[in-house]
Formats: structure tokens, C-alpha cells, sequence
């Protein structure tokens, strides 16, 4: 197979054939296409884009590079949720639950956090004993026994994709907004799905911050859904400050555990309840949004969810007491309470800063294979509008050591500012709802 | 050393500064940066371009990757021709030496041939014996010997750079025109010189075949020899049909000696004559045009030129018998000739088509380490603007066999295009000549 050619029409501006593409993935996957040709290929695509037809040949070669859920004859609709990721978003340890607690199945396939975002599998982890690296054979069976399943990409699942990720990782071509969107969806593809419910970040603190950018995107996974059989649904969601109060993993899954009991803080919330009321229509189990809202209410209320967790939990290997008693959780060495320091109006908590303090404090990583120490991170008590006085407590660090929590110190200092008024509003929190059928702007 | 900002810098466009690329191109020359991550930041400086500093730092960087030539005190000043490359571009085997038979030293470092155009290195091999192979030691010797060495690049010069070439041609990241130019600028700025005349083809048969790009290049290319103390001149000369009558590398060894005779293709005599004279000003051993044209004239009519190159292809272990007796050059076995198709007016001559024709005759290279039959090649004796009437002979194939003279003859058929009359006029044989002040437009 001649690449160069690839490369350069590519580069020019052409378009490769569904036939090109496919035999490019399969051969690459191989190892008879090396990664320097791959690399500048990849960078000829960030810099003049995928036509639809190759972004569709594209996702299905790396599909087709490995295997797929399937549910045949299964009656329960299957809708899995995917979010672009952000600080503090620990969305899918409470929705996952929830929505599987008002029957519709969820076999959520997640990722681990890389760059200043955090991954739903290292908050998983925190709980003593969770195990996320079931088979495709286990979870089929956990999600058709219990309807909920919380699994890392098995190396069965698109393995081009595996590979190509990384390459991406380490030539500066992640953010090309059609290898996003085939990357996402050619993973979310082999969960087989009746349908799936997008979470695209905007802001600051999201991979891609405008909101063009976060339009094009969910209008790119949309098509490539719709196209493929899985109905498709996107909400864009804030991310110009951190989601809910907690950042950091353990104290992330406490914090998920506390919304799962109806404690939790109300932006979680609400982002939860927004999607999971998709996620019930999507599935078909209720036609209006009001009563999918009340059904959610009602699993929260009625403990449901929360013993749908524990189920979970355990049956992963867990310790399910965990939804009981948080204190289950590892527990940071140092803990200290951070002070306004001034009297104002709160008027941004910068979630990147957050997020890359996290990592320097060893809650994240900055290559594929380091540790993760689960303890560290911070509680965030003010959101932006906010007034606070000079001394009051505002953030609590948690820590490893006194230099972790200086680090924490410093990262807060930064991120939380504190002036006469707010300059610009937040964004709303849930903002657009975006369909095969176009873009919503949601009221707020 | 941090790779991914800096690919995600230029990605974005933005610059480099001279450190970073001064670092980076020692760690690539290292084997600490890896393939796919230069390739991937090649392909963003395709896009992007470079700004002068970052070009003059990575030429720099190149150049500090290995060694110079150093004629400290010697007072000979030394001079060299480079060519961006043709179909039918034997220049360098003419000038050479008969820029060395009039006083001037030409430490004279080419290439091969690859993709549709020919090399020196593979014409000069064509002698029996001729080694292209002198150390750096060697060269020096020799050139203030005989004035003149025509030598390939060797491991000792721009080692970076032959590294990032390798890289280029198989990442369609050949055709940036700053990367083209640190490359040749990198090897000739190590070639100790006085000064640098360029030939920078255009045309269809050119790499970059647009009169702009080709101005672009000169530009960069005195940009950067001036600023590196190596006065340098362009002058753009035609590839909309190749120069000369004879294609392939025997063949054009035969004609380059013809023209060092006297005797040679009219239009080959002028673009060397215009480069030598740019080379004997450069050196200063003339002030003005028609004074050095004259003395290059003289020196091909007293023999001096001939014997000059006798001297060379002797030193270099090949047999100097061949300018008595260019049959002593290795001959094709088959050999047929080409005839006019059709009456009419010769339209086109299209170089690219005889080029490809040649490499798949086995007269040139697909890959890097491909052997070459120096025999094969073919010799067309008609011009654009030629009438021709069907049946007259217009050509010569040259081929190792029957199914390689159905190559060229096909080649030929499409190549050779017959009309009515000259639908656009051939590019003027020398139509730029470009300077540290200017461009002017040469009057034919």
C-alpha cells in the first residue's frame, strides 16, 4: 500500500475513498503502516478535515478493527452517555445507577483522566477492590443481570483506536474535531446501543472551549450515530467552572454518592437529571420529558439508585459499604481550609488550573502509566456570583503532604478570583440541545 | 525536552524560537525525539510556514549537526551551482569543470536522483570507476588540486538533515518550501564558499512548478546565505521541457561532455553559460557579464574545460578516456527510434512523463536503496515550436529491452504532444535572475 500518496492528496486538500481509509486502519493496526506516516497523515487531517464519508469510513475501520457488544433478542434498550470531559465532572458514577435503576441498561464503557480532566475509571477506582477491567463476555452478562456495567476500553473494542489515540497524544494532534468524534464514537458503536445521549463540554475547562467548536462537534457524533443506527442526542453542558463542589477522584466519587442520595450539589444535579431525562426518552421508556424528570426524582428518593451503585460495586469487586459510609474511601494525609483572601464577588473559578494543580498534586497523570493517588484534590464551596468576606472558608485542600496542599493553595489563589462584580455571567449550565433535527438553545 | 507544545506552537501558528529549534534538531539527530513526532511537526511547518529566525535557526541547527569544509587562508575563492532538478538537467557536469578550468574552485556536492527527476551522483557513476564517495578530507585535498570534486553528501555534512529528508519523502512532507530550502542551504553553507549561484527550475517539469513559489524559494535561500555571509544569486531557468536532447543517466553524461566540447545542445550551453557566468562574478575573477562569458566560451574552445574534467573523473577513479570516447560509457542493448506520429507543430515536451518513464525503464529509483541501469533513458531531437511531419524520426529509446522500449514509447507518445500550432509559448530558457535587492525579469 503506497501512503505518500494518501498523505499528500490529503494535504492538498482531497479526500481518500471509504476503500482507502479502511485499508489505511487495518493496515496501520498491523503495524505495516509505521506511526511517522500515520503522525503526518493525522496532521494533514487536523489542518483540512474529514468529508463526511471519510469521517464515516474512518469510524467504521476502527470499529471493525475489534469486536462488539451484542444484545440480540434482548428486549431492555441499552443508551450509554458520553461527555467530553471537564473538572469535577463525575456525572456517570450517578447517572450510570440512576438511569439502570429505572430500567434502561447501561453498559457505560469510560475513559481515564488525561490532561487537566479528570476519567470516570479513576474515580471508580478509588472505592477499595473496584475492578474495571471486566471482559466483553463479563459485561454482557453484569449488564443483562443487573443493567449497569462501568468498564475501561477493553482491549477487544476498537483496538485502532487504542493506537491511534496514543499516537495522537504525542504529536499534538488530539483536538482535530473529526478524529474526536471518530475516536468516541467508534468505541460508543460497539456497546451496541439502542441509543446514545452526548455530554459536549464548553468553556474554559473543556477540551474544545468555544461554543462553535463544541456545536461542531456534537453535530459530527450526531451524524455519525443517526448514520450507523444508534439515535443520537447531544446537550452541551458548562465547563467554565468545575461541575458540583468536589475535584479530585475519591473525593469525586464521594461527592457522586451523595447526589445518588439526593445530597448532592444542585448543578450536579441538574446536569444529571438533563441528561438522564434524554437518556429515558432515547430509550424509549417514557415519551415526555416531565415524567422522565419525576421517574429520576423518584429512584433518587426511593434509594433505588443508590442500591443500584452498590449492586454494582459489588458485583465488580467493590466494597459496596461505600454508598453508606463515604468515610470507606481513602482518606488524604493533610487536609487544610482555604480563605477568601479578599471581600468581593467571586467571578470565575478556573476549572484548568484546578485540573492541572490536581495532577501536579499526584491525583492525575502525565503519562499514560503513572499512579494515580486517589486522597488528593480540593472541595470548592463558592461558584462565580458568589460574595464573599476576607477570611471566610471558601475551599478545603486535600492533600498528601504540606507540599501537595501548598500546591493546592497556590492552584486555588489562582483560580478562584475574587472582584467588585461579576464581569460576565456564567454559562448556562445546560445551554443547547442538539438532535439529527438541529440545534435548541434551552431556556434557562 | 517537551515535543507536544512545541508541534501544537507551529500547529497553531505560531513560531518557534531559534533555542527550541536548535534543540530540537540536536535531539532528533540523537534519537531522543522520535520519527513520529518530527513527522507530525514537518507537516505543521508545511502548513504554517516558518518565519526567517525560525528558518535561519533551523538551517543553522542542521549545519551545526556535522562538519565544514575549511579553506581558512586559502586564497582560491570557491564557488557552487545547486539545482532544484529537472528532466534532462545535466548542467552541473558541464559548469563544473569549466568553472574550475577558469580559476574558480568548486567544491561541488549533488545528489540522486529521486522521484521524476535525475541526479549528478547517478550520471557521474555512469563512468566506469567514477567514485562519488571522497571523505571530507579527500574533497578538501582535491578541490585545492584541481580546482574542482563532484562528491555526494557525505555522513560527515548536515547528518540532520539527511535524517529529515529520509523522513520528508516518506511523509508527503517534501514539497514546504522552507524545508526545502534550509536542506539545500544546510549542505551548501557546509561546503566553505565564497559564494552560491542557484538554478531554480520552473514549470511543469520543476518541484514547484509556479513562478511564484520558484521566486519564494530563491528568496529564502539568499535570505539565508546572506545572512550567513555566503553571498548568493538565483537565476530561474525552464522545466516545461527538459533541457537538452538526451534523458537518462548515460546518455547524459554522453551529451554533457559533447557540451564541454563545443558541441553541445544549444539550449543546455546557455542556461551553463548564464549559471557560469553568475559563478565567475560571484568569485570575483570578473566584473562584468561579457568579459566572463567570453572567458568561459575560451575555455571550452582551448579544450581547457574538457581537460579539467579528464583531470576530476581521474582522481575520482573513473576513466578518463570517456571525453575522447564517450562510447566508452556503458551502452543499452535496445535501441529503437521514435517517429513523428502525426504532421503538425510540437506543442509540448513534457518532462515529468519522460522522468517516470526513465525510473520505470529502471534508469532511476523508487526507493532510496533502488540500483540503477545508467543505460536506459531516451534522446528527443525536437523542441516546442518544431514542425515535424509523421514518420520523420523525432527520438531515440534507450532500454534494456523490448518491454523497455514499449515503456519509453509509450512515454514518448504522451509526452510528445502534436498540434496545429503553439497554443503557448515555451518558458523563456533563463527568465528570472534573483539577488539579495531584487528580482528582474531577463530580457530573452
Amino acid at each position: 500500500m503506497l501512503i505518500v500518496p494518501l498523505i499528500e492528496r490529503k494535504r492538498d486538500g482531497g479526500a481518500l475513498t471509504a476503500e482507502e481509509w479502511s485499508a489505511l486502519v487495518a493496515a496501520y493496526t498491523d503495524g505495516r503502516v509505521p506511526d511517522y506516516q500515520m503522525a503526518a497523515l493525522l496532521m494533514a487531517v487536523l489542518w483540512r478535515g474529514l468529508e463526511r464519508p471519510e469521517l464515516a469510513a474512518l469510524t467504521d475501520a476502527m470499529l471493525a478493527s475489534g469486536q462488539r457488544l451484542a444484545f440480540d433478542g434482548w428486549p431492555t434498550p441499552r443508551v450509554d452517555k458520553h461527555s467530553t470531559g471537564g473538572v469535577g465532572d463525575k456525572v456517570s458514577l450517578v447517572l450510570a445507577p440512576l438511569v439502570a435503576a429505572c430500567g434502561v441498561a447501561v453498559p457505560m464503557m469510560s475513559g481515564r483522566g488525561l490532561g487537566h480532566t479528570g476519567g470516570t475509571l479513576d474515580k471508580l477506582e478509588a472505592i477499595p477492590g473496584f475492578r474495571t477491567t471486566l471482559s466483553l463476555a463479563e459485561t454482557k452478562a453484569q449488564v443483562m443481570k443487573l443493567g449497569c456495567a462501568m468498564i475501561g476500553q477493553t482491549p477487544e473494542i476498537a483496538p485502532a483506536d487504542r493506537r491511534l489515540y496514543a499516537l495522537r497524544d504525542v504529536t499534538g494532534t488530539v483536538e482535530a474535531i473529526p478524529l474526536i468524534a471518530a475516536s468516541i464514537m467508534s468505541k460508543k458503536l460497539a456497546e451496541g446501543l439502542s441509543a446514545l445521549v452526548l455530554d459536549v463540554k464548553r468553556g474554559s475547562g473543556a477540551f474544545l472551549p468555544r461554543l462553535e467548536q463544541s456545536l461542531e462537534l456534537a453535530r459530527t457524533m450526531i451524524a455519525l450515530g443517526e448514520d450507523r443506527g444508534c439515535p443520537t442526542v447531544a446537550l452541551l453542558t458548562a465547563m467554565d467552572r468545575p461541575l458540583g463542589r468536589a475535584c479530585g477522584n475519591a473525593l469525586e466519587t464521594e461527592e457522586a454518592i451523595h447526589a445518588l442520595r439526593g445530597e448532592g450539589p444542585e448543578d450536579l444535579l441538574e446536569v444529571t437529571y438533563a441528561l438522564g431525562v434524554e437518556m429515558l426518552l432515547a430509550a424509549g421508556v417514557e415519551k415526555a420529558s416531565k415524567k422522565a424528570r419525576q421517574r429520576l426524582g423518584n429512584a433518587i428518593a426511593s434509594g433505588v439508585a443508590a442500591e443500584k451503585f452498590e449492586q454494582v460495586i459489588e458485583a465488580q469487586g467493590g466494597n459496596p459499604r461505600v454508598v453508606e459510609d463515604p468515610s470507606v474511601l481513602p482518606q488524604a494525609q493533610a487536609v487544610e481550609v482555604y480563605c477568601a483572601p479578599a471581600t468581593g464577588v467571586v467571578t470565575r473559578v478556573e476549572p484548568k488550573i484546578i485540573g492541572r494543580a490536581i495532577v501536579a498534586m499526584g491525583g492525575g497523570r502525565r503519562q499514560v502509566e503513572d499512579a494515580v493517588d486517589p486522597t488528593v484534590g480540593c472541595v470548592i464551596t463558592v461558584k462565580p456570583g458568589d460574595k464573599v468576606l476576607a477570611g471566610e472558608p471558601i475551599a478545603s485542600v486535600f492533600a498528601k503532604d504540606a507540599a501537595g496542599v501548598r500546591l493546592g493553595f497556590e492552584a486555588l489563589g489562582q483560580a478562584i478570583v475574587i472582584g467588585d462584580r461579576l464581569t460576565a455571567p456564567p454559562l448556562p449550565l445546560v445551554s443547547h440541545r442538539v438532535t439529527k433535527h438541529g440545534v435548541e438553545e434551552l431556556k434557562r
